[in-house]
C-alpha cells in the first residue's frame, strides 16, 4: 500500500487531482512536503459573519488562510482553480451539530448560501519541529496527534462560542525552549505553544485518552506540550449546532499551493 | 500649552476620559507609552462582512484588535467600558466617499447598525523602534508620520477595495536590519516593513510629497523605509464610497487597555 511518505514530494496539484479523482481518501500528513494544509469550516453566509469575529477572537485556534466567495468552492487566494468541495479526501457533514455523513465528496450538499474558511494547520509547524530535530512522537509513531476539548472557553462572537481544543506533543524538557521558538515563527498557523506541563490546569482528566485523535505515548524527561488546534471550529459545531456545517474529517487537509514558510514572521 | 509627553506615564482610563470630556482634542503620539493604540474604522452592519473578509486578505495594513456588536459602542476585547464613540480626541464621518465632518464626537451618528473596527497601529511599533535605539525622525520632529497611496492594490473582498497606503521612516542603511527584526515581532500591529528603498517602485513620484501626513527629510546615508499602514481602509472608503462610514482623524488614535507588548509573537 502506498504512504504519505510516497507523496511527500509531490506537488499540491497533481495531489488534489488524485484526490478529486477518488484515488486517495486517507490522512494527508506527510504528504506535499512543505506545502501548508488548512482546516475547513463550511458554513451558511447567515454565520459566517460571526464565524470571522469569532475567528479574529481566537486567532490561535482558528487562523483563517482563506475565505471563499459565497456559493463560490474556490480557494482563490492559497490554490486558484481547486475545489473545496472535491479536493479533501474525507469531509464530514454536520447537522444541528451532529455529524450525519463522512462523504469523501461534498457537491452534492454545497449551495449557494455556503462560505469556506481555510484555517492554518499544525502540520506547517511540525515541519518546523522536524527541521530542528525535534521528535514528533505521533509522526515518529505514524499515529494522528492527541487532542483535548479544554476548560478555556473561547471568546464568543455572536451565536458561536465553544470551548479551546489543543493539541500535545511530548517535548524532551531541554528541547521545549527550542519548540517554543521555531514554533512561534508561525503564527498564522498556531504559533507557539499555549501550556506547557500542568495538563489537569487545562481540565484534562487523563491524557492517555483523548477527545479526539490518538492515544501518544509520554516518555521519562518528556514534558507534554500543548497547542492551540484547529479543531477546535468543531467543537464550536457540537456545541452551538449551527444547522448546517462542513468540516475536513481529523486529518484529512486541504493541501494548499502556498508553502509553509509564506507563513512565517521571520 | 501642555504636550502629548506630559500623559506618557498617564493610564488610559484618565486619558480616555479627559478626551470623552472635551479636554483635549489633539493627536495621540506619545500618549499613554507602552499603551496600544488603534485606528478607528465604523461601518453599516451590511458592509461589515466584506471589511473583516478584506482585513482577512490584507492583514499587513488591517489588523484587527476588537470588533463592536452592531450597535455598541464598547470595544469590550481592548478596553472593557469605553465608547468609540466619545473617546477618541477627533473623527471623521464619511458619506459616499467624501469627509463631510470632522467632530470630536460621534455619538449623533453611531446608529443601531454600525460596527466599529479597531485596527492595530505604527505607534505600538514605534516604542520597539525607540528601545532599540533606532531614531523615529517624524517623532524628533514632532511632525505627523508621512504616507503614500501606493501602486499596489489591495486584494479586494464584496465591495471594498483600494490601494494599500504605507508610512515611511528613514533608517540609516546600517540599522535596516535591526529594524526590521523588532518591527517583525509585532505582526498584529503591521509587522515588518514591506519595501525597503526604491519608493519609485511603489509609484511613489516625489517622497517629499506625501499623500497623508507631514513631509519627513531623509538624511545621508538613510533609507526610506515603508511599512503597511492603518490609513489603508481610509483609502479604501475614498476608493469604494460607502453610504456611510466613520473613521479617526490621521494621528487622533484610540488608546486601548492592552499593551504593545501584548501583540508581540516573541
Amino acid at each position: 500500500m502506498t504512504t504519505c511518505r510516497d507523496y511527500a514530494s509531490h506537488n499540491p496539484v497533481d495531489v488534489r487531482r488524485m484526490i478529486r479523482e477518488g484515488k486517495w481518501d486517507r490522512p494527508t500528513s506527510g504528504m506535499c512536503s512543505g506545502y501548508a494544509q488548512g482546516n475547513l469550516v463550511v458554513l451558511p453566509k447567515d454565520l459566517a459573519y460571526d464565524f470571522l469575529v469569532f475567528a479574529q477572537r481566537n486567532p490561535k485556534p482558528c487562523p483563517i488562510l482563506d475565505v471563499t466567495e459565497p456559493g463560490d468552492t474556490e480557494p482563490k487566494i492559497v490554490a486558484p482553480g481547486a475545489n473545496l468541495a472535491t479536493d479533501l479526501p474525507r469531509y464530514r457533514v454536520w447537522k444541528n451539530g451532529t455529524c450525519i455523513d463522512e462523504p469523501t465528496d461534498v457537491t452534492k450538499y454545497w449551495s449557494d448560501d455556503l462560505v469556506g474558511f481555510l484555517l492554518g494547520c499544525s502540520f506547517s509547524f511540525e515541519g518546523a519541529l522536524l527541521q530542528a530535530n525535534i521528535p514528533v512522537r505521533h509522526i515518529e509513531l505514524d499515529c494522528n496527534v492527541s487532542m483535548y476539548i479544554t476548560n478555556r472557553a473561547c471568546i464568543p462572537a455572536g451565536r458561536i462560542s465553544g470551548q479551546l481544543v489543543v493539541s500535545m506533543r511530548p517535548i524532551p524538557a531541554e528541547l521545549i525552549p527550542k519548540a517554543v521558538l521555531c514554533t512561534g515563527r508561525f503564527p498564522a498557523v498556531h504559533g507557539a505553544p499555549v501550556h506547557i506541563g500542568e495538563p489537569e490546569a487545562l481540565g484534562i482528566k487523563d491524557i492517555s485518552k483523548p477527545d479526539f485523535g490518538d492515544s501518544v505515548p509520554i516518555h521519562k524527561g518528556e514534558i507534554p506540550v500543548f497547542w492551540a488546534c484547529g479543531v477546535t471550529p468543531q467543537a464550536a459545531i457540537m456545541a452551538t449546532k449551527p444547522e448546517f456545517a462542513i468540516t475536513h474529517a481529523p486529518g484529512h487537509m486541504f493541501i494548499a499551493d502556498t508553502r509553509d514558510i509564506d507563513y512565517a514572521v521571520f
